[in-house]
């Protein structure tokens, strides 16, 4: 399998038509998405219920950001050819049929087939900042098994980034990550 | 200004129809795009001779790692409506006209109106091995003015995110980047 992880966000809705938005890295393969969703976990029950999901291409990194720091619902559009929802803001998505399912207790593999794929927006360039939000929801959805320092540096790091190129959107997400930070920090000297 | 820096790659050709390829940060103001090359430079030069640019979008970093360690060659397509070349490897490329200049000694701004844009490839997510090529490149383009601590540790760090997430080319461009900071350690030594 090719191993290049790219980061996305994937959106299904479960039998009873309730949308879940997440973010996952995902590989491709051939023409297949390949999604690994951990067991157990709303986006995989939901595309084993429903046989389907969309992949949505966005660089608005409030959605990854959020999800990490308890923000779930974004706004969503319905997908034009099968029972599931679109982000709003993703510059393009891909809607996804499940070809074959290779199980596992934890990280079952999902292969995914492309059904109608469109793009909404064009990407504008690489930027600094929202690489840095990138990196820092990677952070803190590990914040439990990773060290107090680590966390600072690298933070203290990508904060360059963050004061040299970032627009609003970035810096309301850099903010939601910074207070997940001192969140779980406040928590950890109450437990002591 | 916005002052939200998106990292792309300006084409120009000169009045003599060299082309000339160089990654730079842009503004987006308006529906206008702001570029503000050093002076002298060839991208400076050859915009106010011609009075055009093309504006590259794209997620090949080798091109953004290339250019700062001395591959300026990147296969070419003429653009659709003036007189130049965009990168053929871009997802998107804007045509540019000089609209305003506002000179200066070092870094003048050239306002540029859009004239022509198409979509070529969609954009297909986030990959953290690319951004780290491109703080990498950023790196290295400053390595005459950064301490050896600093770069070791940042290229350390970065060296995780091209580990986990790297295509081949990402792979290819990161090789660029560290063979340039051990010609460059080299060289200080020779220099001693």
């Amino acid at each position: 399998m090719n191993d290049v992880i790219y980061e996305t966000v994937v959106t299904t809705v479960s039998a009873e038509g309730v949308p879940h938005v997440a973010p996952m890295g995902v590989r491709y393969q051939g023409g297949q998405v390949v999604l690994m969703p951990f067991k157990p976990s709303a986006t995989h029950d939901n595309i084993v219920a429903t046989g389907h999901a969309v992949l949505n291409l966005l660089t608005d990194t409030r959605v990854f950001a959020g999800c990490v720091t308890g923000r779930k619902v974004w706004p969503l559009v319905a997908a034009d050819t099968i029972l599931g929802q679109r982000l709003a803001s993703a510059l393009g998505h891909v809607e996804l049929r499940l070809a074959e399912r290779r199980d596992d207790a934890q990280r079952p593999v999902l292969l995914m087939a492309r059904v109608h794929e469109v793009t909404h927006a064009p990407f504008i360039g690489f930027n600094r900042a929202q690489a840095a939000v990138i990196e820092g929801a990677v952070l803190v959805s590990r914040l439990h098994m990773l060290a107090a320092e680590k966390v600072d540096s690298e933070m203290a790091y990508l904060q360059i980034a963050i004061d040299k190129t970032a627009g609003e959107p970035e810096r309301e997400a850099w903010g939601w990550l910074r207070s997940a930070v001192a969140r779980h920090r406040a928590g950890l000297k109450e437990a002591r």
